[in-house]
């Protein structure tokens, strides 16, 4: 018997993966200028330390990493990275850290824990494409939050709670993925206290934060939550290395820390426990600080960059100025299709996302996000160049 | 609001976690033989050789091993593991491997790509814990297969597929987990032939494979299919370090491998790719062969040793003669409580794990699965007389 299409799950049947990976075969071609990604620098990832520190810990700890270890995690690793979720101002202890693979992995295990077919989550509009994929896995049904450059309207947040009774909402609070824009103070002690007040889990995914260039830090929204409806999900794929999918996902409901658990038993039993230990290690070393405000210094004079190449575009061109994070969001004049300017821009030579990806529902066609750490200075400034050519010659 | 259960999805709610890692709280008392786990020997695991190779990769790759890499996988790493699994008799090629976080996650990926809520998996009874509790995440009905000493019996499979049209088979066919048995030559290619009969994909965990102490090498099932029906699911927990959390997955039908890849980039983006090149360098070095061979002629002893220390059981207890894997299965005599026989038995000192949690639907009180790798022979001596002990007692 041939294998078709019906033996899928149903609602995975529609699901064909992302449209980044797509637009990323396009990227080998010779001379393209990519702000199509989301990768940090390579200048930033730092391989003589992992391997100093990879050697250390498999030294100090022997067998230990090599053996089956806890799902809920590497005890030295759960401390140090409890430590430093204090430090962003989360507010929890190492019995709370739940280690997983990267921020994807902490949603995907509140997605098998809280929803059932057809149930609303709440997202921001436009947001992370990964985040929209794994809602829809797992048959989820997505309901857009309006947003400002503030981030998420909670008057409206809070209609959509009373019309729709969501389990779960999802959100970017800092310099967001697409948009580069923070989620002001105000708003997060609201949505805060939205959660708690409905009865609704908040994801706050939060791999950005330390990544900020100007203004100043504001506290998560976890730092609000008195009764456990925040999880605060952070990662240290942008801060040191996604290769080694490390994240640390903070959950102070006991039992929706021990259902996630129980999700991540038969999902891939624990983390690694070398990637675990390397963190550790990199955490008690006391490298992060000095680390980030090396990258933190060279991100900032990329994007100063980028926003100044917006001068080559054709009036009526918006974009956001973001303090921190590693993409700029930009809104062409009305009529300008993005599809269109992507294929004219790979053309050109230089690549981005198209906005209408972001968008759970689709639309906006004249949005695009651009990504400014993967480049260096000549080289945004010579793709911002052609890339302002390309749309003004769309508008003639 | 105070956090609820009827906030969990609905068929999350009653899964409470493994009874195995429940039992594992139990083992840290002082002097306590523990023939529960099913972990690889200690002694089989060598940190100076992986501390090595992954200093010589990071050196080697540099930044590429850091960075993102592609959601199917490091190339280096599918050229080798298709090589390895060749050598195994899978039938498959670079392209058609899927590095995964241990079979677990093979498994878990098939469950998102393919079942329904509702849906019949068929599966072995009894069969590993790990795997009862994915299905039931994903919402499957669990429908157990009739077996005897030579594995799942095909014609109560066939009848079980006729009335229940199952999208997923689940066998454990090498050295199963619990029982050690392993699937008869015939019933393989048998099994094969269903699958692409009905239509019905086959999750082939053969995790054990080159654990064989005795007797010839069989064929996978996969090696007899055809059509992609049967998805073999290979693990580097037991071969080389469980921590290190990789396995690769052999895939040979696009569409299907595709889903997975798809359901795996919300899950986790990617498998770590220090940990794939680790792997990957260390199969590349040939080390392999040499290190099957140790620990399989010391697993080996350890496995006599058990065998004989049923001479300390009462008359009428059964036993399975594995040639090879990490666990012996027991049938005590009718009457006798595994579960009573269980908390006797810590109270005396020694630790296994009761048969009747590896049934789907429970029963079967008098078996127990004990393990051999983790102890040494006088250990292993002790913990038979001990056990022995405890249950000739209760049968008097």
């Amino acid at each position: 018997m041939q294998f078709t299409e019906e033996k899928f799950a149903r609602h995975m049947r529609p699901i064909n993966g992302s449209a980044i990976r797509e637009i990323f075969k396009l990227l080998a071609r010779p001379g393209m200028i990519s702000f199509a990604g989301g990768n940090p620098s390579n200048t930033a990832l730092e391989p003589e330390v992992i391997s100093e520190l990879s050697g250390k810990v498999l030294s100090q700890y022997g067998t230990t990493l090599l053996q089956y270890g806890a799902t809920d995690g590497f005890g030295p690793f759960r401390e140090s990275a409890a430590a430093f979720l204090n430090t962003e101002g989360v507010k929890c202890d190492a019995s709370q850290v739940l280690p997983v693979q990267g921020g994807s992995q902490a949603f995907d295990l509140l997605l098998k824990a809280l929803v059932d077919p057809g149930d609303v989550v709440l997202c921001e509009s436009p947001t992370f494409l990964g985040a929209i994929q794994a809602m829809r896995e797992y048959n989820a049904r997505l309901v857009a939050m309006p947003t400002d450059e503030n981030g998420v309207i909670v008057e409206a947040a809070e209609a959509l709670i009373k019309e729709h009774h969501p389990k779960l909402m999802y959100v970017i609070p800092t310099f967001q993925n697409p948009t580069g824009i923070t989620l002001s103070l105000e708003r997060r002690k609201a949505l805060a206290a939205l959660a708690s007040q409905y009865g609704v889990v908040i994801a706050e995914d939060d791999p950005y934060r330390d990544l900020r260039y100007s203004g100043e830090p504001l506290p998560p929204i976890q730092s609000f939550d008195e009764e456990g409806w925040v999880v605060y999900m952070s990662s240290f794929s942008k801060y040191i290395a996604p290769g080694m999918r490390l994240g640390a996902a903070a959950v102070t409901n006991p039992p929706l820390l021990r259902k996630m658990v129980i999700g991540k038993q038969s999902a891939d039993v624990h983390s690694p426990l070398l990637n675990q230990a390397i963190v550790d290690a990199y955490l008690r070393a006391g490298l992060m600080p000095a680390h980030l405000a090396r990258i933190c210094g060279d991100y900032k004079k990329q994007l100063d960059a980028m926003l100044d190449g917006f001068k080559c575009f054709p009036a009526g061109t918006k974009h956001t100025l973001p303090q921190g994070g590693l993409f700029v969001w930009s809104e062409l004049p009305e009529g300008v299709d993005g599809l269109k300017a992507f294929e004219a821009a790979v053309e050109a030579g230089v690549a981005f996302v198209p906005g209408t990806h972001f968008y759970p529902d689709g639309g906006h066609l004249n949005t695009l996000r651009l990504n400014f750490s993967m480049c260096d200075i000549p080289t945004i400034e010579e793709g911002m160049r052609r890339l302002g050519k390309v749309i003004s010659e769309m508008r003639s």
